[in-house]
Order: structure tokens, then C-alpha cells, then sequence
């Protein structure tokens, strides 16, 4: 730029004045945020003798510490007890707040319970933490409000669902659902850390182990080849207990997706680049899920939203039908939905001008170039959509169809 | 730490399972955002020659653009019909929406009415900027709403008034009120350009003049010695038109004040240090800006805790007899107060909790250690805070007491 620029430095006041005005005088403001947080996998979170959680809330079990603890009601109604007695055991004081799982928590007003949670408890703003444990509902609405809090507190995740120790738990996004648009608000705010213990997937009902699985069938689709070959190995197995296990396959599993999102997520932790291979099965899911009724799972509404993706690819022949075959197959063995009646041609096209406008004016739309590896792409076509529809719609009709003959036979 | 740390590479990834589990694996997360923007002072902003104000928008001129623009009712009655031709001549189509300037506009309704607005245009995530022209007020809420919005869209600053082009339109601070809080909800959002433009001075009224002193003479005090010797030597004449005239005087009180915010804000734009000299008047201010029926501006409210700034670093040896004259002298000639009945002793410790509660539980005090430098403090007593004000009640009344008998001659 052609107007002189002149530091914000001391020696720049004075020499500032030298500059002809106008045509003017501009300072430029630099700066670097680092951001360094620690995500851990660890077993035994709860137990009074293991000192990571602790530590992680500030407390050494001399010095008396506070803490504002958000748990959902799943975690209340099945950890509760422990959980305060850990904190009892090392001395850290908590408000205790407790607040539904589901998706209508959030939003603003219960964004808005926790301020004034903080402001009636009179937090500290950065020696006194909030620790949100439970799914991705809770972690996302949690941070949200603590990084408005006087402008940010820090805070510690605790995801206790499959999905959230996979994804939601472990990023920097935070976000609220606001008039008919999912995470219409949110932040980039990472935690202090972010704890992983398997041991509480034990609790996980199925349904909602399979909502995590998209998510990592989708990392494995993306970027992890040899990960997807165990999952397809061993999807038979993978239930609640093998991952709380955390035997070799349970373990190998959390620990590939966990590191796989945090490949991806380190370089780009505040979607300056709007090509993002973690957005696979994002572009049309979002519209699904506001729409479908009986609701749907974030990861159910993925993997419908994988399928069309997976289709675009084999009829672009960026995927070869037996590969095709192989995801559709995976999603299927692990339980989520390939089709939903919502899922129309007309919808398709709406979602991805909304996706469009989220990715600034460009499809930016990830699809699978062999599995294990991505391309972005920015020329999907109406006619491509239909087909893709059609093609899925096709192989989840035979797929039912051979379901049938199996119960049949 | 002792548990084995991988960094979330494509190598670490098998890495991650030669090593023992449990205790577990941990990964860390480092990253750098950097923020770099530019404040300009430039004359004749909305002049449709000067491309300036229309660079900053996106616009060249020729490509059709697209912003929304948040301008205060004092903007759009004084420079609304300018503003618009400014734009239509620089084919920049613009969503138009005016709030109110004062204060009660800094609150979550008027920051969801923005984000209706957003959504209703379907504004593009980075390439359509929202444009915010006005008081801090608007400036505030603007920048809080944009940084919310999709986790961050582009904003400008177009300060108006002379607090805002020297204090609030400069930094990176967003914020709304919550429950009896002031800027208890908000965020650090660098705008991607501040524009100056001194001349919109010239509509500013006289006690919002003053009102931006306040901040200029914090400015002198706290780091700026010559700064403050220049205002002492022209208080009389600074007017909204020698201001925006923007002469020897006035364009040098400007630059000098721009820039000393901007050192000062720039190694510390995430407030990781708590101890900022800028804070400086700032401590007992917000108990009496909530308090004060008549409001207060913020600037009268800042001068008023100034003067027991004063009085308590003259008590303290801080600052000469005669400095802490000069200093009060000036306030009082700039037109701002410096005692209001809602200041009792009681008031004043109350606020001091609270900013103990916003500076992680120390008072880190800003304190004049001479005119033109900054000492910290964690020890202010109760005894001390009495005597800081009925030191200014005496003096205050001394000046009275001397205007009458001028007046009278």
C-alpha cells in the first residue's frame, strides 16, 4: 500500500509527526496467538489415586481449588457420584451444574445459565477453570461460554460419547444452534486439554457408538487407509465394551481416528483454508439433520451424507466400484443409515448453495480419491446429484432386499 | 510431563501404538494464529475520489460487492445520505441497519437482530464484510456479532467519535453488557482495518470531546510525558474543529494517542498479562458508569477514578505534590469531573473486589510513578481509598470555591 506505515513502537511517535498529513498516517498491528493444548488418553480418570484429572483442573489436593463442573444428565445420572467424590477426594470445590444432552441444550439461554452460573460464583478469570464432561452437546455449548466469559476463561473437555472423544471433544470449535442453523454462532477456543478415558464408552448405548463410527469411518475414508481395513475387520466386534476395553483393535481405533483429526485440525485450527477433508460428509448432513423426524444423530445424518459422497465419487471415477461397495458396505455393518426420505434432489442442491456460502462462494466439496485419501472438488452438478441419489437409493434397496433373504433363509 | 507425548504427525501415528497403554497416550496441539491489522488515519473518508474506505470494503469500482453496514443513529442522521452515495458510486451494494448509539444498544439483542440480518442476506463467510460506523457502542457490538457469527466473519472499525478513533475503534476487543456487568460477554477480534477519519470530529459535541480526553490524558499520563506537557499548553483550544481540522496541535494529540494505545495493545492483544498500564482509571469506573443516575459517560467516569488515582499515588510519594496539581488541573480544564456522590469508600472497595475478580485475583493496580510512566500495585488498603477521596473531595471543593471567585471578579 502506497500510504506510509509507521510502527507502534516508541521511536514511531515522534517520527510519526514527519509524515505529510494527509494524505495520512497508519500503524500496523502484529501479533501471534499461541495456542498449545494437550489431548490425553488415559484410563482411570475417575479414580481417586489417578492425578491427571486433578492436575488438569488446578488442583494439587493441599491448596483448596474451585471449579465450575457442567456434566449432561447422562453423566449425572451414571458418574455423578464418582465424579464428585474425586473432586471431593482432591479438594477441588465445584458449582455443579447439570444440563440435558440433546441438541435443543444447544443454544443461547442455556449459554446464558452458565454466565450466570460464572457470575454468581464470581470465577476467577483465568486460576479458576470450567470443566464440561459429556457429549459433543455439552462440550460445544460449554465452550462457547467460556470464551465469551470476560472475554474467555479456560476450560477443560471431558468427552464421555464416542463422537465427542473423536471429534467434537478434541478440536477448537465451540459453538450454539440458532433460528434453524446449526452452530449458527460459535468460536475457535481451544481448551486447556482435552481427557480421554475409553472406560467411559462402556455406557454408550449402541446407537450412539455407531453415531462416533461415522466419524471414524469417515477419517479412515479421508486419510487412513490401514484404518479402514481394521474396520472392516474387526466392525463385528466393535461395541461398547471392546472400546472401553481398549484392547489392541478398540485401542488402535480411538487412538488412528483421534490422531487422524488432530493431523488434520493442527494446521488449520481456525479454517483459514476452506478446503477441509474433515468436512467429508458435512456438506449435505447439516440440512438432514434439521430436518429429519424422528431426529437423527449428527453421525447417522454423516453417513447418509458419506453415501452421496461416495457415490459422486465412483460415478466421477475417483472411486472404483469395488472401493464404492466397500464404504457403503462398512457404513452398513456399522449400523448407520445410508438413505433418509428427507434426502431429496431439491434438498441436495439447497444444502450445498447453504455450504457454498459457508465455504465463501465455493463448493470446496471433499470426495474420496481412493479410499484413504481426498480432493476437493467444485463442480458438482444437479444432474449429478440426482444421480447419486439414485445410485444409493438403488444399492440400500438391494442391500434391504438380501437382508430380508438373510432373515428369510 | 511424564506421559509420553506425540505430536499428531502421519508418522506418529503408528508411533502412537509401540507405547504402553496405560497410563496412555497424549498428543499436543501447537499452533499460531496471527493477527495483523492495519488503523489509518486519513482525511476526507467519504469523498468518493478517495478510494481508501472503499478498498477496505472489497470493492475496486468496477466488480459489484456486498457488505452490511451497522451505523449508529447519530451516523446515520449526520453522514447517512454521504455514506450511501459513497457506496452506490463504489458499486459496494450494502444492507443498511442503524441501532441506537448509547449504551443499552450494547446488549444480545441487538447482537442477534445483526445476526438476523447476516442470515437473511446470506452474507459469504470471508469475502463480504460487515462495516461498523459509529460510537464504541456500536463498534462493540458489531465487532462482538461478527466475530460470533459462522466463528468469525471480516469487520471494519469506522470510529466517529474522538473516544472511539483513540480507544475502543483501535483494539481488538468486543463486547456486550450481561446482567448488571459491563462488557461481561465479548471476545478479542481484530478487525481486518480501523479507519480514522478526524474529520468526522467536527460533529461531535463538546462533552463527548472531553469524554474522549479522558482517554487521551490517561494515554499522557500513564507513558506519554511530552504528550501530556502538549495538552497542558493547548487544553483551552481543543475543540471539535481544531480537532478535526487536525492542525499541529490537534493531529499530533491524535497520532500521539493512536499510537501509545497501539503500543501498548499490541504485545498483549489476548490480555495474557493482566498487568496493563491502559487499565489505568479503569478500576472503580465500571461500579460507577452502572451507578451513576444521570449516566455518565465512560470517559467522565474514567476521569473521576483517575482522580483517586491520583490522589493515591501523591499519597503513596507515587507522584510530587505539584504533579498530582497538574494532573487534576488538566482533567478539570479538559471539562471532566473528578468527584461523583455515588464514589463512597464503601463503593470503592466493592469495585476494587471486582477488578481483583477480572485481574485473576491481584489488584494489579496501574498507578502513576511520575507523569508519563506506570507502576503496579497489589496493596491498596481501605484507609488508603478514604483518604484518596476526601484528598479529591478537598480539592475538588478548592476549585469550586476558586471558578465562584473568579466568576465573580
Amino acid at each position: 500500500m502506497s500510504i506510509p506505515t509507521v510502527n507502534p513502537t516508541p521511536t514511531s511517535i515522534t517520527a510519526a509527526f514527519d509524515l505529510p498529513k494527509p494524505p495520512g498516517v497508519s500503524w500496523r498491528v502484529r501479533s501471534q496467538q499461541v495456542v498449545d493444548y494437550e489431548v490425553s488418553m488415559t484410563r482411570g480418570l475417575l479414580s481417586t489415586s489417578n492425578s491427571t484429572f486433578a492436575h488438569a483442573c488446578g488442583a494439587d489436593g493441599k491448596r483448596r481449588t474451585r471449579c465450575l463442573v457442567v456434566v449432561d444428565d447422562a453423566v449425572e445420572q451414571l458418574y455423578g457420584e464418582r465424579l464428585r467424590a474425586y473432586f471431593s477426594a482432591w479438594r477441588i470445590a465445584h458449582n455443579w451444574r447439570v444440563v440435558p444432552g440433546d441438541e435443543n441444550t444447544k443454544q443461547l439461554d442455556t449459554a446464558l445459565g452458565l454466565v450466570d452460573d460464572m457470575s454468581s460464583m464470581g470465577i476467577l478469570r483465568r486460576a479458576e477453570k470450567i470443566v464440561a464432561i459429556g457429549g459433543g452437546v455439552v462440550l460445544d455449548v460449554v465452550g462457547m461460554t467460556a470464551s465469551l466469559y470476560r472475554r474467555g476463561i479456560p476450560y477443560i473437555r471431558v468427552p464421555t460419547t464416542l463422537i465427542g472423544q473423536v471429534d467434537a471433544g478434541i478440536g477448537v470449535k465451540t459453538g450454539i444452534n440458532h433460528g434453524q442453523h446449526k452452530n449458527r454462532l460459535g468460536t475457535y477456543c481451544a481448551p486447556e486439554t482435552a481427557l480421554i478415558d475409553p472406560e467411559f464408552l462402556r455406557t454408550v448405548d449402541r446407537r450412539h457408538i455407531n453415531n462416533g463410527l461415522a466419524e471414524i469411518i469417515k477419517m479412515a475414508l479421508i486419510k487412513d487407509s490401514q484404518l479402514f481395513d481394521l474396520l472392516e475387520a474387526t466392525v463385528a466386534s466393535i461395541d461398547p465394551e471392546t472400546l472401553a476395553d481398549c484392547g489392541p483393535a478398540g485401542g488402535e481405533i480411538l487412538s488412528r481416528s483421534i490422531a487422524g483429526m488432530l493431523d488434520e485440525l493442527e494446521p488449520n485450527l481456525w479454517e483459514k483454508v476452506l478446503e477441509r477433508a474433515v468436512d467429508y460428509g458435512h456438506t449435505f448432513s447439516p440440512s438432514l439433520e434439521l430436518r429429519a423426524d424422528p431426529p437423527l444423530l449428527h453421525g447417522e445424518a454423516v453417513a447418509v451424507d458419506m453415501a452421496i459422497c461416495v457415490a459422486l465419487a465412483r460415478n466421477r471415477g475417483l472411486l472404483s466400484e469395488q472401493d464404492a461397495d466397500r464404504a457403503l458396505t462398512l457404513m452398513n455393518a456399522a449400523g448407520l443409515p445410508l438413505t433418509h426420505p428427507v434426502f431429496t434432489a431439491e434438498l441436495l442442491e439447497r444444502a450445498l448453495e447453504d455450504a457454498v456460502k459457508h465455504r465463501d462462494g465455493y463448493q470446496r466439496m471433499p470426495l474420496t480419491a481412493g479410499i484413504g485419501s481426498a480432493v476437493f472438488v467444485n463442480d458438482i452438478t444437479a444432474d449429478e446429484l440426482r444421480a447419486a441419489l439414485s445410485f444409493v437409493a438403488h444399492r440400500d434397496h438391494r442391500a434391504a432386499d438380501s437382508d430380508v433373504l438373510e432373515s428369510a433363509r
